[in-house]
């Protein structure tokens, strides 16, 4: 293990945070609150501890997947508890262990939280929230690559170990020009968001926090409401959002870059994306039209659910707790299933999905008709076999995750519903469940150890398991 | 495809099940019970329509994959409307739906009833309920099999279709023999089972039927308390028997044919299965102790329900309903893991998960040493990188068919609780769930619709998905 790249990059990792710490120190500034002193301080603590780390150069830092795992996962957890800091000194979050569930549920975007009053937090607090939605939905290595001078090709191992999907490539030959290009289209949707939320007549503060949660499929709300409260137009606005966050970023890039929209309209992920939505969502209309005033009401807040689950974002702007069993069924499969590869969002992933599906259709037709090999496709790549066992390793993987969670939160002795549903919206970073951890309730009445337990799905989902379990695994620091 | 051979396999069923009609006629005859009429007179019907349809000899009977999987698919629907008939016309469940559940729930060893109150029936259909456990427990084509004069190797694939595992291995160079020894076992094992209980001052009617649910793993009483009310010392031998016939079936054959018993016991699959046993019963023991009245009832009714869980018996001594819920969550773990491979037990299988396992430890390897590739080993045999592929589709189906049975049920309104145990009881062949189809209720609650989904999933469970699967494809029945 090449341990000196690694802490090089967790150094720069510190200076970044540090200065990432301005922007609600910033915000302080304009509310006149003293809890802005915090984070001054502490983004000066950081991006000082940064420098003196990255003082001694590394003449070639190099990150293959061993060291890229490693540092990704080591990055995310200082990240976090380095980011729960001013919670616990501001007092808005005292406990420790409540404050980085906090703080991992911002950056992984899950939006799950310990709160039962949010309106009782800090402008800047507030901020803080909601900004580490906006830094962990395209992830902070592949913002450090994007900004690094020269990039080599062998550090395609710190992209990968950060962003989600079976097989995240390049979009252009450079890897650092790859980050960029992420990061503008990342930008460019945010700034867009945000005007349009402005021309409707949302403040200014709702603007930007909201559209951090939307962008980087978060969830974190700043009214205790989530969305509920704000108009049925700015509902649609953040519905439509949601799901464009949620779509495979090479979609943006083949529109934008390669100016190709029969080509971004071909991939097959994000049109079995759409029907899903749609789908999923017609028939929640009907299922629980009961729970609605109008057919419109039906359509926004099927709609608005669908997206915010799907995409693992997690706002709400009904309470679906109390919807009919079997929209909830659907949206505890949604959970599962997830947004595309290659975009902000987290879950199992669309393509994920139509990799086994296509594999399993494959074994079905060669019990019919044993001699006819064929090969499967995705978007006219052919799907190597290695990438089938890969996905169904990683279920694998993803299911030992999930029941060993589950086993030990159990002994809290809530309902087989809220344990299900509290491990499924961390795991795939959602944020809310249902039942006692619904959109109306939170994660607080959880023991300390659980909430460990569900800080580790966050993390563990975020990153796509494998950092988080090799970090974990004797196996990685055993010297040969 | 070829119809002849699979209308001949289905005539000489037809023949069997004839002849196994008259197991509960001669019970009536003890009992003087009118009912044993019907017994008697649908013996008759279906053993005449069997021989005529076998009348026409088919030269050279070949069952290829395509075949097998049909015939068995085939087979068992026809043995499961022909074996309810009797429930309907003597009016003990006169609903057809009613009836059709039952009868599969006893032929797929699944045990989940409608019934409420089943010390209503008559003896003859108490023992023809717990009969067709037994029936189907080894399976009816294995019993063809075994029973034909020449079976060619060809026909391998109906064993194949309806024997459990991901490798099912013939025992003995000729496929009959293998089918042969397969039967003596476990007709031997259940003789014993049986003369052990009455030893123990059981009931004869009592012995005989709960062996055939203990042998089958089935899990019919012919008490509406399940097994509550027999002696401590009779649970206990229930307990163990229920383990044995979960084991897979090779380890007696070590044992009694080839007196290797190092070899039986180092079969990788056997030692897992009872490394789960003790550390859930121990767990369960000390996590739901306030529910027991000392020690040794703590660990009876431990020891019992795991057993009946992971075997996928599915008897109950104790309301497991009301347990704690981290022994509620090991309960239904357990209900997806089942028992070993080529047992009469249900569910995922011991050995499927080992070879998840393994390849999922390759896996993880391949990120730490990308140059080292590994073969991976069960019991000293390579497992080939086909099989592993193989298990992970398996398990992608079962995903697939878990989740569409969970939202058609959903639609008749009951809990998340109830209709995810409900599917699972009855995917895994297990009987009873929890919540409302806990051990204290049944499923008669569902609608028509439900009832017709839990009664595929049952064959789809016991016949390992792809029979059932192939048989409502498309694809099969195309010409090409």
């Amino acid at each position: 293990m090449n341990f000196a790249s690694i802490l090089y990059i967790l150094g720069t990792l510190m200076e970044v945070e540090g200065a990432l710490f301005l922007a609600p120190a910033v915000v302080s500034l304009f509310y006149r609150e003293s809890e802005g002193f915090v984070y001054f301080g502490i983004a000066l603590i950081c991006a000082l501890t940064g420098r003196l780390i990255t003082l001694k150069k590394v003449s070639k830092p190099l990150y293959y997947a061993k060291e890229g795992f490693i540092s990704v996962a080591m990055g995310w957890i200082i990240m976090s508890v380095v980011g729960c800091i001013p919670f616990v000194i501001t007092g808005e979050i005292p406990d420790f262990i409540d404050a980085l569930f906090e703080t991992v549920s911002g950056f992984t975007t899950t939006g799950s939280s310990i709160l039962s009053d949010v309106e009782s937090l800090s402008h800047c607090s507030l901020f803080w929230r909601s900004f580490s939605h906006w830094i962990g939905g395209m992830g902070v290595f592949v913002f450090i690559l994007a900004i690094l001078p020269k990039t080599g090709a062998q550090n395609m191992h710190l992209l990968r170990s950060e962003s989600p999907g079976p097989d995240v490539g390049k979009l252009v030959p450079k890897l650092g020009d790859s980050a960029k290009i992420l990061y503008i289209i990342y930008f460019g949707m945010t700034v867009i968001q945000m005007v349009i939320l402005l021309i409707t007549g949302m403040p200014l503060f709702d603007s930007i926090t909201l559209t951090f949660g939307t962008a980087g499929t978060g969830g974190f709300g700043i009214k205790n409401s989530s969305i509920a409260d704000y108009t049925y137009l700015q509902q649609m606005i953040i519905s439509v959002f949601m799901l464009l966050f949620g779509v495979n970023f090479n979609f943006y890039f083949f529109i934008l870059i390669r100016h190709s929209i029969k080509e971004a309209f071909s991939m097959e992920e994000v049109r079995a994306y759409f029907a899903v939505v749609i789908a999923s969502t017609l028939i929640i209309m009907h299922n629980a039209k009961g729970m609605f005033a109008s057919t419109s009401d039906a359509f926004g807040k099927a709609l608005f659910q669908v997206s915010s689950i799907i995409t693992t974002t997690g706002y709400s702007t009904a309470d679906f707790n109390e919807w009919p069993a079997l929209s909830k069924t659907i949206l505890v499969c949604l959970m599962f299933v997830g947004a595309c590869a290659g975009s902000t969002g987290g879950g199992f992933k669309i393509s994920r999905l139509i990799i086994m599906a296509k594999a399993y259709i494959r074994e079905l037709m060669h019990f019919i008709h044993p001699r006819l090999v064929k090969n499967i496709y995705m978007d006219k790549r052919k799907i190597k076999d290695e990438m089938v066992s890969g996905v169904a390793v990683y279920l694998v993987s993803y299911v030992l995750v999930l029941l060993i969670s589950l086993l030990v939160i159990s002994l809290d002795g809530f309902d087989l519903e809220t344990n299900f549903t509290a491990v499924m919206a961390t795991l795939n970073n959602i944020g809310p469940g249902l039942s006692v951890v619904g959109p109306t309730g939170n994660f607080n009445s959880y023991s300390t150890v659980s909430k460990l337990v569900l800080t580790f799905d966050m993390l563990a989902g975020r990153l796509e398991l494998y950092p988080m379990l090799l970090l974990f695994s004797p196996g990685t620091w055993r010297r040969k």
